[in-house]
């Protein structure tokens, strides 16, 4: 590299706020001001949406598939809605690290030739449009991965994802922001900066898919796709109130996907869906199972999309704490609530050992680093970027060597079969309900699944005072927490089903939010 | 470990010989002289079995099963006259580790006194005797896996095939002869010596699961369970003439069977049946899928037997060579003989190109011993025990460290999406046919799947004038080929399919087998 990190950092920002069409961008005085911390309403009120666009942009995915295919929008309306609500969006709450939309419209253009020379779609997805978490890789656009030294170099090799998504007719139109090397629970690096949660933007989009969380629940993406290795999907979605789900290792295609740590395999990462509902989910989940990824990632397994029909009372196991930390008062009732909610409507609620999560905690944690952060180092050293302070510890740790790695991959795995067996004895098990971190959603610089309809009150979610603390970052946890900070705020929590049974949970989610509702 | 190695292995089979009953112990003057070289017929001849006992272990184990639901033979009968046979065929290869007769005896009973009490069976494998490689764990008996530490001390967890098999009705009888660290391609150790091929004693049985094929091939076991990791149930297979399934990481449960290089992962070994019809390897897929071991083993994929129906006709690609060595000429014959009729049975037969096949081939290599041969060493030195000849680069390597580590995974999964590129890219392909080693079967000392049919002829099977060899261990093959030494031998191949496609390789086995046999 012939530039330093800042000179890149600028360029690459410079890069960024011009790709923005002149007309979608917002004069100073005409944002919101800086202490206006909810920010979703600003799309609307902004003057740049039309009726159209907002009513196209508030639809789900689901809905949009449907619209196009039956000719009532075009792919081209709907691509330019998207790029227009993301440009807002990330105005305010700097969300998005690549903006495609020149290239997206071109598409939508194609696709749209095509249905009305044909009157049919190309496929299930014909014409909606798709945002993706920065590592995923279109060529011809970097995939900076939060790190400097790539955030100006274009990739050459396509995602298998991305083109499986474009041959069922999506449209992928903007990249968006993660935390250096995706290895901080929020979205924030020497490149590109902090992304802010617009519910509150106090308050982080969590991490490390946070631009897409804060991306969708500014409805600026119908449908993004994001990774999870450690909650990656999870947090964010958590800490915005969206829908996620994190699969199974090896059900989706994540070949050639950028990471900071190629070749660590002993924790897998794997990506999924991020959207507004449970039906948005599903309809990517059934569409890339069935369009055969197998064939194109070679450790993707031949397991096609298969319906589910779920018992009509379920068996839910509760885990109110993991045995390290609390969750905060706001999760603790949000878990009360729904489990009363749960067996009220007849399902069995019981409650779930926190047992091997402190051991399975330890083990990950060593496993990240057991390159001695080698990996993500000699990235950061090609332009000089410095470790940021959440990552310090990658500068404190060496390489295990392999017989370690050998010794804690055993382990994990024995720890993997204890887990197994105690859901076999608990029979009939269908899903761990369980909090997705101990915040509802924490501050920006402090660090889901489905939202509970639960909200945080600053006068009820307090502690009580019997609190005992398991520990320090127990102690440190309670602290944090301040009611008034995250008064307002969605509580989300989520549903733990076994291994390959992505089907089954996302209608166990459904079922669950139907119980919710009602 | 207060014993030294020596000690322990004049122990061990010490213990190994006197657990044999006096009653199938043949006088040594009645033992086939040295130099008689096929074995396969000696049971029959030597005076222990009974008419019955001989048709009984003469039976595939789809006719036992099949026998014993009728009520035709006793379970106690059918394991009685394996345990014999395996007795006689241990005293002429030397193929066992581990007798345990009298548990097994006292199981069938059990299953006997079931059968008779209900008329109905336990399971699908009821009273069918299997035979398992040293390493799979029965509480009580040791798990050697050749190295003389381990040899006498019992385990106490038991591998979750042993217990699927056991709830499906098999009676496991005996445990069967490993190299050391199952890491050489024959079966020899410094604890119980060498197992020989009872075709040619001249020649091995192969390796690891040699002790398993040389058990099968003497009709020793109807169904043996080995294991795979670079060739580990092909190459035995070969060597023997029976056929087996290496099937796909994650098919079935491989959970606890102890190995020398525990939580090494990134060439994954897998356990797979062992017997001498396709029908037989069949009885086990489809009841071990059936099953449901992913409810066991955290890393077993739920895909249940899915039953197949083949095109009429297939698409072959044939591997003639790998680029590193040439096949030996009795497997280019069997090559050519087979691709030849499976053309003229009107199925399409195409060459496959060697592509990438080196570079696997090293990474491989690498991979093994990345933890610079610490855990295979470890254990050794338990007991004092020395590295054996084959294994000497075992003490040459380090550990690589865990970066470098990553590095050659990523190059491995870069790899695999190479060549899954190319399988998709030869559209239709069902399989690819190519040599399971580059010999008929190897003299012991110097290193499948289906058995073609073709034998060994000392007059025909000899190199041609123009060889050009691709290197030094091209040389060294080719030297060490005596056309002689395995004059008489059968040659077998391997098909390959795509991954988690068992059912589908049984069946196009089972189709080429039709062709030969046509």
């Amino acid at each position: 590299m012939e530039l330093d990190w800042t000179d890149i950092a600028a360029k690459a920002q410079t890069k960024l706020r011009n790709s923005i069409p002149a007309e979608y961008r917002i004069p100073l005085d005409k944002l919101p001001p800086e202490d206006q911390l909810d920010v979703t309403g600003f799309p609307a009120k902004c003057g740049l949406m039309s009726e159209l666009e907002l009513k196209i942009t508030e639809s789900y995915a689901t809905e949009i598939v449907g619209a196009v295919a039956a000719g009532e929008w075009t792919a081209v309306e709907v691509t330019k809605a998207f790029c227009k609500r993301a440009a807002i969006a990330h105005q305010v709450t700097n969300c998005l690290t690549v903006v495609m939309f020149d290239d997206a419209l071109k598409q939508a253009k194609k696709l749209d030739d095509h249905f009305s020379s044909t009157g049919k779609t190309i496929g299930p997805l014909h014409g909606l449009p798709v945002s993706l978490k920065d590592n995923f890789n279109v060529p011809g656009y970097p995939s900076s991965v939060g790190f400097c030294a790539w955030a100006l170099e274009p990739v050459k090799k396509e995602s298998t994802i991305v083109g499986i998504l474009r041959d069922l007719g999506a449209v992928a139109y903007c990249k968006t922001n993660v935390p250096t090397a995706m290895m901080i629970a929020e979205s924030v690096n020497n490149c590109y900066g902090r992304t802010v949660n617009p519910l509150n933007r106090n308050l982080t989009s969590g991490g490390s898919s946070g631009g897409e969380s804060a991306l969708i629940a500014m409805k600026g993406s119908p449908l993004g796709i994001g990774t999870d290795i450690g909650g990656s999907l999870r947090i964010p979605a958590a800490c915005t109130g969206i829908f996620t789900i994190r699969p199974s290792y090896g059900r989706y295609p994540h070949f050639d996907a950028s990471t900071g740590m190629a070749g660590q395999e002993a924790v897998a990462s794997v990506h999924g869906p991020m959207a507004r509902s449970v039906a948005d989910l599903r309809l990517f989940a059934e569409n890339v199972s069935n369009s055969a990824p197998w064939l194109k990632d070679p450790k993707c397994i031949p397991i096609p999309y298969r319906p589910v029909e779920l018992k009509p009372k379920l068996k839910f196991a509760v885990l109110w704490d993991n045995g390290i930390v609390h969750p905060t008062p706001p999760v603790v009732r949000a878990l009360k609530e729904v489990a009363a909610k749960l067996a009220a409507a007849g399902h069995e609620v019981l409650a779930w050992p926190a047992d091997d999560h402190a051991e399975a905690m330890g083990l990950m944690a060593k496993l990240f680093v057991a390159d001695g952060g080698q990996s993500i180092k000699s990235i950061l050293e090609a332009s000089g970027e410095p470790l940021r302070p959440e990552m310090q510890f990658y500068g404190q740790v060496n390489d295990t060597g392999v017989y370690e790695l050998w010794q804690l991959q055993k382990q994990r795995t024995a720890l993997a079969k204890r887990y197994l067996d105690r859901w076999a004895a608990c029979e009939g098990l269908d899903a761990i309900l369980s909090p997705t971190t101990p915040y509802a959603a924490p501050k920006s610089g402090s660090l889901g699944r489905f939202p509970t309809g639960v909200v945080v009150d600053r006068e009820r979610d307090v502690y009580g005072s019997d609190f005992e603390a398991y520990g320090e970052v127990d102690e440190v946890t309670r602290k944090d927490y301040e009611a008034a900070a995250v008064h307002g705020m969605p509580v989300s929590l989520q549903l733990v089903g076994r291994r390959l049974e992505e089907e089954k949970m996302l209608a166990v989610t459904e079922r669950v939010v139907e119980v919710l509702a009602s």
